[in-house]
């Protein structure tokens, strides 16, 4: 295996553990990483909580979420859906999908999530909601078919984040420190907002602020200081 | 003592931890498993608290909460509430009696408990309330008696969660590991609805969607997953 | 030293450190027990904060507070304030004041705190609120004179609890495990009060249900149970 | 080095690891400390998160915010926000910058933030908020320029306390326990007013209890107190 490769399997681990320690992951959801150089391909747990994540549960996808080699493991019911967004998405390299305590009362009620401190800009405008009933009627609320995926893919359009009504949300960002540093502070900025309603009448960032500030945050020394910061907290040390 | 045996009654000690881990139990609660052979009889810890509960603490019931051989030890004075639960629900394997914290605002207000999250399917439609003042008046709050527990049987009816007006609730599955999962996302379900009817107006799952999505992850994959993660959690290392 | 005395010495330390890992108290705040032999005194902890005290750090005072034997340490700026209320009330054995998180919006505002859940009986009816300005006008909000802390033992009149204004509230109970439970309740009812009272109308207790549940409660067997599951906790192992 | 400011280089690492602990500084977020014998120098770590910063991170500024010896690390981008404090207050020897969670609300809103119980007497009346849109319009969000923090300083102006809008706060006190004092207090506080503001009507702390509260609570007895519960929680043990 060449050693960017390996390098960034190790990292696949790490955000599993790390978005498992900071509380945007539970026993479901999963991440995927790009193939860095094959980009028809991506990486993948097999149905693992992840927490518990290992090198060993790491499988390889095709973009129609079907594994090169199952070696005999079960692949994430909704595999297919971190398959299609790197279809529709070819700058995207790393994706999540999560249920954030958090973030989910955004998907209950039609309350728009916004950026309401400086350290969301990255989530844009206000978040689009894809809802399965709108083409699929009643389901099982999972995004395990090739048609759900598309449609999913279609409402997070050029965005780092879509909600999905009554289930939770999905990321998506150029690398996985990126990815980490998105997922979290979705789920921050969620609680924020959550809690601003309350107490009053919050004020959002303008467009010019968003802008402004997801440029310098999605810049390498912010980045760098989040990911040894996270990655330190889930047990993988100091840089 | 039988293989299988040997096995239930370590998941059953358990199921005690994770669910004292996970902020279901505190010092008080209880869980229970039916015996894999007789189905008259059932099985549950002395008084004592879940998270301190191990093997040498564990005792036979039969259905009317009598043990079966009591040790000298005490058992906890709502054995009864599982023993009358056992004898209405023959399809019933295990059971949870709780004080979960965020389910209880749902005790204290009449605002019903619902699913808002595909992950709390399993809940079913509003969750059944059972209010000890209907039959006996001013009691000590707790299901004690025959009288109290063959009601609060028929209040939870044949679904899988039952509130109790002013002191939590009880949740009532096919397996240990579908009990944890019920239980955990009951929980998590109430805070969540908590939040988003603070937030606004919640949308609710379908009725469609509740058996559909119910029906999936009372399958073994997803109960296994959530099973290893918990338990892992709470000490007891992965699969 | 008699053996009762190095075992209750024993248990006001591990009280200090339930209720600091409970949450119930944080740098500040602080724990008296009663001479088992000598009602005129008690003892408290030096000037330190309950997760860090030991043994050495334990001072005797009679009932004016004034150390009996001051060993060179100095002690809680008030700790006459637990004085009066052993004065104040033979009955008492066990005495904490706190400012828990949880309670401290009874103590802003002038909604009353009242049991809402059975696992909070022992706090009786509405919980009386101690206010400094009454009779004091602007003070350092401290309860650090005999006056202030006699009018302050008044507040707490035949109760196990008083509140004073934005500032904490005062628990007494006839052991150190019934004090616990106390503090502990009443922390976790005004979280559960503040949460239903969001959510919709609360329904509180019966003057009934308070008598045959504190009753109940303040036996050997749900207090003994309590005490392991929070020594436990607090690194003390289980008994 | 001489003995003194190896100490207070110790404390300045201690002050960042107690700040993460509590849950004031995350990722983000710096502390610093005024040189003891050079008014006109401070002390800050370079671009690194306060839960893992060391000695060896530490570099030595001037009042512009210009490295003495920037040893090849790089700095924070906001460490001329401390400049511009020491600059502007010569009684100030301890300053911080964060975005503690409970606090965000009230740069989000137009609330003003106020003391609601003793502990938090030291935050003074209705903390004031700088807004960057007033005099600088759209930015990166940040407090990274002279005039920037030029402008953040006079904000601040004689207190201990500022909000910056949809950004977070800086504190200032006259020694690193002090600051660690106000601004886990500052947090506590937060979270108190915005249950208050839910549960009722709020009272405040008077003028006069303000005062009083403060001037007690800044002197030697309760910040030894405070600081050495802190620092043990944070790992650095009892004194």
């Amino acid at each position: 295996m060449p050693q960017d490769l390996h390098a960034l399997l190790g990292d696949l681990v790490i955000a599993n553990r790390i978005l498992a320690h900071e509380g945007v992951l539970d026993d479901f959801g999963h991440v995927a990483v790009r193939h860095p150089e094959r980009p028809d391909r991506f990486f993948c747990s097999r149905s693992r909580s992840p927490e518990l994540v290992t090198r060993d549960d790491l499988l390889e996808f095709d973009l129609d979420g079907t594994p090169t080699d199952p070696k005999g493991l079960k692949p994430y019911l909704e595999t297919v859906l971190h398959a299609r967004l790197f279809a529709a998405r070819p700058d995207v390299k790393a994706t999540v999908h999560h249920h954030a305590p958090a973030v989910l009362p955004f998907t209950v009620t039609d309350v728009p999530l916004r950026p309401v401190f400086h350290m969301a800009a990255s989530l844009g405008g206000p978040v689009p909601v894809w809802d399965s009933r709108d083409e699929f009627g009643d389901t099982n609320m999972l995004v395990d078919t090739m048609a759900k995926a598309d449609s999913h893919a279609r409402a997070l359009g050029g965005g780092t984040s879509v909600l999905l009504r009554n289930h939770g949300a999905s990321n998506a960002a150029h690398s996985l420190p990126a990815l980490v540093f998105i997922a979290v502070r979705m789920m921050q900025n969620a609680e924020l907002q959550y809690r601003s309603m309350s107490l009053g009448t919050p004020r959002f960032l303008t467009e010019g602020e968003i802008r402004l500030t997801a440029d310098m945050q999605m810049s390498e020394r912010p980045l760098d200081r989040a990911w040894a910061y996270y990655r330190a907290r889930a047990g993988y040390g100091g840089i």
